[in-house]
């Protein structure tokens, strides 16, 4: 195992990321408020630290990195870079290393737990570091599930396989291209969010802070009471760009390339999406209108909001829902698991992933009752291959194993069983809220230990990069020479 | 589809029952107490039914039955033989209909959750029929466990097919040799727990029951305080053959055969099963002891018995173990999904199937590192096929979506979201008790609106048959002409 590769990319990613520690201190220092100091030591502080890393690393070699040097990447990147970002809400916020570091995590895995009180009084440059961490994450994500998971085989990824996921030198040019586009549609959804959200009555500041983290599907507020804070309006901006924050951006790029919606209509993993989101809309709309909750339109507005802020993993509150009565948690605890289109911004076990197994599960029931016959099973037109499915069977089995350890981890060190559980799920599904008051949507994660904090940092980031990237480093294996 | 032969065996089957009618019925008579008119008015019923689906079924054919009839027929038997079972509860508790079904099917899947109240003072005719009920339903699935469903190869569990699951007609005399075999094994583990709860101190009537619901994993007690109202030693007796009751009795068998324990130890599935109870076992005596709730001793014992009672889905409770703490909760939470061994008495899981996925996993997580290399699957020295495979994935699938839709169904019919988890998850892993007070170890599912009852018996019978069984006559495909 060689690490340099590993130190000269972070390295370069450090550079790159104080550089976008320059918004919020430039912000700080132009209206006047706190923290425009305190950015200007940590940007000098991770610039140090671009340069050591980028001296351990050496030259730029464009050698051939082996398999386990792309995951130690893969993962060691997010890792080294949060250690630095954490930084300025050490220095503004006056919050232990821990806290910081969680924040940290749940804003560049787009979880959005948070260990902060008080949003609506906070200084305006560390709101604004959040979603910045939150936008940035997104978008690398959405690269990274892309370019470099599918070509790892990771969770049953190589169903996704394309030109763009192959990584020899020959196509590295339209890897590159494919990024660039990627990052395109990503700003234009962003600015089209934000124009959406002024349109909706939003202050400049407010809405430039929730368009990043609608379209990163983060979920990160200015206000402590998040969406409620604003327009109804504004809720239906955000469950438009919640959604296309869900959806693949790959897809995204073909429709605007061939000036046509089919691409989108036609895929199995967006139709299985919006039927999701259309059944559980319904069913709760029913059944708050008919327990006498809301009328038929803050019905539909507040399920329809809360449905595609937990399927996407937004975790944006509007209204707690854990006060709409058994059903409604059931069916949230559901969606939970569930995350949506793979190569989104999105976490979870996602869609295609629910349908697969699905499918599986069909076909056996076929097989049980005419074992010879054969049953090849397809997704959208493609073969699903023995080699897929056992991939993706792995990472279901990885996901809830995770969940499971976390949650023991969090009861080991004192906190409540349904506090561990859900704690532990909506770290690991990037989601954000947990399912119990005391971290549901009007809750927060500060009340934790800080071994726990750790544990959930180390989840959220093994919930972003599916699983299995991570495990397999916790593996004797791979540390072997 | 032909009925006929389902309503000639289920004929059989009812016949067979009446008899075992008969034991109540004497006891009752004998003794003087309660309950012997009310049991002969059930026998007189179940004779009368059993002559008119023998007339329906016609003379016994030995025709081929189809894979589609087998099924019908195996699901189909446990139904319409508990409709039966389930009137001694109507004529002599005065329970609803939904109740005394409820009851039934909780007794004759092994599963152990009852609606009644006031055991210690319950008609001891009634109390008999149920250890009966759960005595014949753990001897019924074990036959099964080991004739029919490797056969049908249902959740993977071809990998357990012998010469014994074969159904031809050349085979059919050895079959009926293995049955014979198990029910004799069955029969002298029931006498040698019988004698064990003997001397240590249990009345005549109650050690015989218990004996009956030791072995068949069942759980039922005489007392509502279930073990807690019996000895140490008899605790210890409970703990030996509950963990029998959990073993394949196939090894069993061979192990008198050849006068030899290796087939015992050099199980993959026991080897993993003693080794999850120790691991639980230990951790839960350390953290009782170290938050001084008990004593060493009283806490091993306590441990033991709890995990070895939940992981073999018995259920007996001692002590009520939602007041040791959080940690302990989410172990038992755990271990309610688990269950024993394949081919005992046993529901849940079952441990092979954790030991293969969790071989899956690794395997998976050593080609990422080694794409190309080859890792074969193997278990217990056997091949894991991808058919094999895939069938055991559909199974868990299957396992966890059927606790979902009953979950869902349970909150709409009214109950609060963690008491309907639960009591889904201990009805389907047929475990009996669930995780919350309302229906802990101390608790009673009396409460449930008769919707959710229905839904629960489903549930236990899915369970016990190892779900797919149950799940393909839910297809539209199944009823095709
Ligand atoms: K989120
Ligand atoms: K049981």
């Amino acid at each position: 195992m060689t690490y340099r590769p590993l130190f000269f990319i972070t390295g370069l990613v450090l550079s790159k990321m104080a550089v976008f520690m320059y918004f919020p201190m430039i912000l700080a220092f132009y209206t006047g408020t706190f923290g425009g100091m305190e950015f200007l030591l940590s940007i000098i502080i991770t610039h140090l630290a671009s340069i050591v890393f980028l001296y351990l690393g050496g030259e730029k070699q464009r050698s051939h990195l082996g398999v386990r040097e792309m995951f130690l990447l893969t993962t060691g990147v997010w890792i080294l870079a949060s250690l630095f970002a954490a930084l300025p809400f050490v220095f503004i916020e006056h919050i232990s290393y821990s806290d910081a570091f969680f924040e940290t995590m749940s804003g560049i895995t787009t979880t959005g737990s948070t260990v902060l009180h008080g949003l609506d009084n906070m200084h305006h440059s560390i709101l604004l570091w959040r979603s910045i961490l939150q936008w940035l994450g997104g978008v690398g994500f959405i690269v990274m599930g892309v370019a470099i998971l599918p070509f790892l085989n990771v969770g049953g990824m190589r169903l996704f396989q394309t030109e763009s996921s192959d990584w020899s030198d020959k196509s590295s040019a339209k890897t590159r291209q494919v990024a660039l586009d990627i990052l395109l549609v990503y700003i234009t959804l962003t600015i089209a969010c934000y124009i959406g959200y002024r349109f909706a009555g939003m202050e400049n500041f407010d809405a430039v802070n929730h368009a990043m983290t609608t379209i990163s599907t983060g979920g990160y507020s200015t206000s402590d009471s998040s969406m409620g804070h604003f327009s109804n309006f504004a809720h239906w901006n955000a469950i438009i760009f919640m959604f296309l924050g869900g959806i693949p951006f790959l897809l995204m790029i073909r429709t605007m390339q061939q000036k046509s919606l089919t691409p989108l209509w036609q895929d199995a993993q967006i139709q299985g999406f919006a039927k999701l989101i259309i059944a559980c809309t319904l069913s709760l709309t029913i059944y708050l209108v008919n327990s006498d909750q809301f009328s038929w339109l803050d019905a539909l507005r507040l399920s329809m909001f809360n449905v595609v802020s937990v399927i996407t993993t937004t975790g944006f509150g509007l209204d707690d829902f854990l006060t709409w009565g058994d059903f409604s948690i059931v069916v949230f605890a559901g969606l939970l698991f569930s995350g949506a289109c793979s190569g989104s911004t999105s976490g979870g076990i996602k869609i295609f992933r629910f349908q697969i197994a699905f499918s599986l599960l069909q076909r056996q029931l076929m097989l049980l009752m005419h074992p010879h016959a054969l049953f090849p099973q397809k997704y959208n037109n493609r073969k699903v291959s023995d080699e897929i499915l056992r991939s993706l069977v792995a990472f279901i089995l990885a996901y809830m194993a995770t969940i499971a350890v976390s949650t023991l981890l969090l009861t080991a060190f004192g906190s409540e069983a349904m506090i561990s559980l859900t704690a532990s799920i909506t770290a690991v599904s990037n989601v954000g809220p947990g399912l119990v008051p005391a971290i549901g949507p009007s809750g927060n994660f500060a009340g934790f230990p800080d071994a726990s904090k750790w544990v959930l940092s180390i989840g959220m980031l093994m919930g972003r990069l599916e699983i299995l990237t991570v495990a397999v480093m916790l593996t004797r294996h791979f540390w072997r020479r």
